[in-house]
C-alpha cells in the first residue's frame, strides 16, 4: 500500500506541523498517516512540508509512503515534530497574496486535494485562507485544520492536544519537587520556584495545582499571567505558608507581569561577560522572597522539558492526539472543507469525550484564557471547577517503549519529492 | 509483629537521612525498615531520625514501628527523604565532642545498639566517629553507613544509589529535548542549554552524553567542572555542531569555572528589584552563545527535578538502593561495624553486579572524580569507557503506580517515642 503509486484520479494529501512542538503532534501525525493508509481508494498520498509551512512553500515535500508502517506507527510515542516545525506565520491576503498563489501552486502541481494543517490559532487562520483561496483560484483544495497546542488557547474544542501532557509533567514535577523540599525545609531550602511556558494563558502554570488533591496535601502558590503581580499579597502568602507547612512550592508562568503590564522576566540585567540577560522569572521570583523574608530558595526552569516530556505523556491527551489526526482524514473523505475536528467532553466522571467539529471562521484567531472562576478568588491558586476541568486531561499513563533504559524515539528517512516547479520560492 | 514492643533483651536501631535527597533514598529506607522487620529475634524497634542527625540530637526519635506495612513498602517508590533530611555536619571531635557525646546519650536511652546513617562522604564520617566514640565511652553501637548521593561521588563502591536515577532523567531529557529543538532549528532555536547538579564531579553531566548512541545519533556538548571553561574552544565547537545538525544541545554542570577558578554560574548580577542574582550557569552561557554568534537560544535549570523524579527512576537504581539499606541491616546482624555495604560490579554485559562492604574509614571524606580516561580529548564529551561504565545504571523502568494521572507518594505518620532525658539539646 506504502509503494503504490498515486495515480491521477487520486487527490493527494499535504500535511504540515506547526509552531511550537509538543509531547504529541506526532500522534496527530501518525493518525493523519495511519488513517489516509487505510483509505487508499480516496487519498493518494501524504506529503509533508519539510520544516512546516515553509516545505510547502519552496515545494520540499516528504514522501511519507517511503517511510515503513513501523516508523509511521512509532511517531506515536516520540515527541518533538518529526517533519520539522516553523512559526512561520502567513502574511494577510492583502499583504502577500504571492505566498498563498504560491502554495496553491505547489499543491497543483503536486496534485494536492487536501490540507491538513497541525498547529494553534495562526494556523487555523492559514488553513481557512487557504481554503478560501483555493476556491477563487479554481483549485479545489479541502482544508483541515488539526488542533495541536500546549497552551491550550484554542476555542471551541474542549481542550487541545498537547496540554494534558505537559500539564502532567508540571503536575508531577510539582509534586516531587514539594516532597523534595518538604524533607529538607527543617534547616535547608524553604522555598522552591519552577517556572512554566505560557506567556498569555496560564493553563499550564494551573496544572502545577494539580500536584495536591485530597490524598497528598502540598502548600502551593500559582502565578498566573491573567493576574497582576501583587508583591505584598504575594510575600504576606509564602509567609504563612512556611509558617503552616515549613516551605512552599511556587509554580510561576513565565508570562506574569507586574501592575505596569511590564513582564516580571525582563529583569534588564547583564551577566558577567555584559550581555543583556532576558528571563527567567524565576531567579527574579527567588531573589525577591530571599530579599524581603530571607528564606534559602532553590528555583527551576523547566523551558522545552516540559512540552517534550514524551516519557510522562498523558494517555488521554495521546489518545486525543491521534483521534484528532483520524477524525481529520475523514472529515476530508466526508467531503469537509474549512473545519477543525474537536475534543467535546460529555462528562466529568466517569470522563467521557467524543470528536465534533468547528468551523474555521469560528477558530482562527481566536484566543481562549483561563476562565476568570478557575482562578481562586485570592488569586494565586485554581477552583474546584477549574480542577474538575484539568484532572481528565492528565490521567492515564502512555510510556514509550525504551532501549537499554532510554526511551526508543523514531527519526524518519524525510525523503523529498522531486520538485516539478521551475520557479524557486525562498522563504526569508 | 510491627506492633510488637522492644523487649529489653533486643537493641533497637536507630536510621536518619543525610544530605541533600534523591528518588531512591526511602527505597534504602524501606530496605533496612522491613529487613529489620523480618529479623524482629534480633533487632527490637527502628527509630528514625527526624530531620536526619539533628532528630537525634534532640532526641526526636520516629517510632517506624507505628507505620503500617503498606506504607512502608511505598517508600520504595516515593522520592524525597520521608523521616526529612538535613546538611547538618557534626563538627569534629575535638571541637564538638560534646555533640557526639549527647548522641551516644540519647542511643544509651532508647537502648540503641545499631545506628545506620544513609548519606555520603560526610555522613560515613560521622558514622565512623560514632562507632569510635561508642567504643571509648563503653555504650557498643555499631555504626553501618548506607550509601547515597547523587553526586555519585563515594569512593570503593562502583556507583551510589541516588545517582542512576539522576543520570536517567538527565539523559532522557536531554534526548527529548533535543528532538524538541531539531524540529525547529531551521528557523528558530538552535542552541539549547541545559543546566544540571554537580558542583565538584562532572558525573550528572556526563549522563547528558547517554542522550546520543549508536541508534539516536544528537550533538551534545558536554561541559564538565573538571574541565576549565574554554571560551574560544567551546563557541568554535558549538558553531560546528551547529552548522553540522543544525542545533546542538549543551549539557552543563553547575559547577563550571573558568580558568582563574571562578564559579560561570557568579555573574555577579542584580535583577529587577535590585537584589545580586546568584546563579544558575545556563543563562550565563546561553547569553554568551547568542552575543558571540548570534543563535537563537533556550535554557533549561532542572534544579530539584532531577533529583526528585522518581517517576523516571532507573530500575537497577532502585534495587541497589533497596538492597543497600538491606546489606546493611544484615551486617548488623552478622556483628558487623564501622562499614558501609558496596556495590560491586561483576561485568558489564550482561550487568551483573553483588554486594560487597568497605571499611569506613577507607570511605570518610574521600572524594570520588571522574577518571581523566572517561572524559573525551577534547574535554566536551564522554568516552566510550564511560559510556559502558554509566549505560548499566540507568537501565530499567521502575514506574511508582499511579492514582488519577498522578504518582502515589507515601506520607508517614512520624509518629515520635517519648523523649526520656531531662536535658533539652537544641541544634542552631
Amino acid at each position: 500500500m506504502a509503494k503504490k503509486p498515486a495515480t491521477t484520479n487520486l487527490k493527494n494529501a499535504f500535511y504540515a506541523q506547526s509552531g511550537g512542538v509538543t509531547a504529541v503532534i506526532n500522534a496527530s501525525a501518525c493518525g493523519v498517516i495511519e488513517t489516509a493508509r487505510k483509505h487508499s481508494d480516496k487519498i493518494g498520498k501524504v506529503y509533508a512540508g519539510q520544516n512546516g509551512i515553509i516545505g510547502a512553500l519552496q515545494e520540499e515535500l516528504i514522501d511519507t509512503s517511503k517511510e515503513t508502517p513501523r516508523a509511521i506507527a512509532g511517531l506515536r510515542h516520540t515527541p518533538s515534530g518529526a517533519f520539522g516545525s516553523c512559526r512561520y506565520k502567513l502574511k494577510s491576503l492583502e499583504h502577500n497574496r504571492a505566498e498563498y498563489e504560491r502554495l496553491i501552486e505547489v499543491f497543483k502541481a503536486h496534485n494536492i486535494g487536501y490540507f491538513f494543517y497541525n498547529g494553534g490559532g495562526d494556523s487555523a487562520d492559514t488553513c481557512l485562507k487557504i481554503s478560501q483561496l483555493s476556491k477563487s483560484m479554481r483549485y479545489p483544495i479541502q482544508a483541515i485544520h488539526v488542533p495541536k497546542t500546549v497552551d491550550n488557547d484554542l476555542p471551541i474544542t474542549d481542550n487541545c492536544p498537547g496540554f494534558g501532557s505537559v500539564a502532567k509533567y508540571i503536575a508531577v514535577s510539582t509534586r516531587e519537587a514539594s516532597f523534595d523540599v518538604a524533607s529538607m525545609c527543617a534547616t535547608s531550602t524553604k522555598v522552591f520556584v519552577l517556572e512554566v511556558m505560557g506567556r498569555h494563558a496560564g493553563w499550564i502554570a494551573a496544572a502545577g495545582g494539580l500536584a495536591t488533591d485530597e490524598n497528598c496535601d502540598l502548600p502551593i502558590i500559582i502565578l498566573f499571567p491573567e493576574v497582576k503581580f501583587n508583591q505584598t499579597k504575594f510575600l504576606a502568602l509564602v509567609k504563612e505558608k512556611v509558617k503552616q507547612y515549613g516551605y512552599v512550592s511556587i509554580v510561576v508562568s513565565e508570562g506574569v507581569q507586574d501592575r505596569s503590564g511590564k513582564f516580571l522576566a525582563d529583569a534588564g540585567t547583564t551577566d558577567a561577560f555584559g550581555h543583556a540577560q532576558l528571563g527567567g522569572v524565576a531567579p527574579v521570583i527567588a531573589n525577591l522572597v530571599r530579599a524581603k523574608l530571607g528564606y534559602k530558595y532553590h528555583w527551576a526552569v523547566a523551558d522545552y522539558l516540559q512540552r517534550s516530556a514524551r516519557h510522562i505523556a498523558s494517555k488521554n491527551d495521546v489518545d486525543q492526539a491521534y483521534a484528532m489526526g483520524k477524525a481529520a482524514v475523514e472529515l476530508a473523505i466526508a467531503g469537509e472543507n474549512s473545519v477543525m475536528p474537536t475534543v467535546v467532553r460529555k462528562s466529568n466522571k466517569p470522563y467521557k469525550w467524543t470528536i465534533g467539529k468547528a468551523k474555521l471562521s469560528r477558530v482562527a484567531n481566536v484566543e481562549k484564557m483561563m476562565p476568570a472562576n478557575f482562578i481562586s478568588k485570592d488569586g494565586f491558586g485554581i477552583t474546584q471547577k477549574c480542577r474538575d476541568y484539568l484532572a481528565p486531561l492528565i490521567k492515564g499513563e502512555d510510556y514509550p517503549p525504551y532501549k537499554n533504559g532510554m526511551p526508543v524515539y523514531v527519526t524518519l528517512k524525510k525523503k523529498l519529492v522531486k520538485k516539478k516547479l521551475k520557479d524557486e520560492f525562498i522563504v526569508k
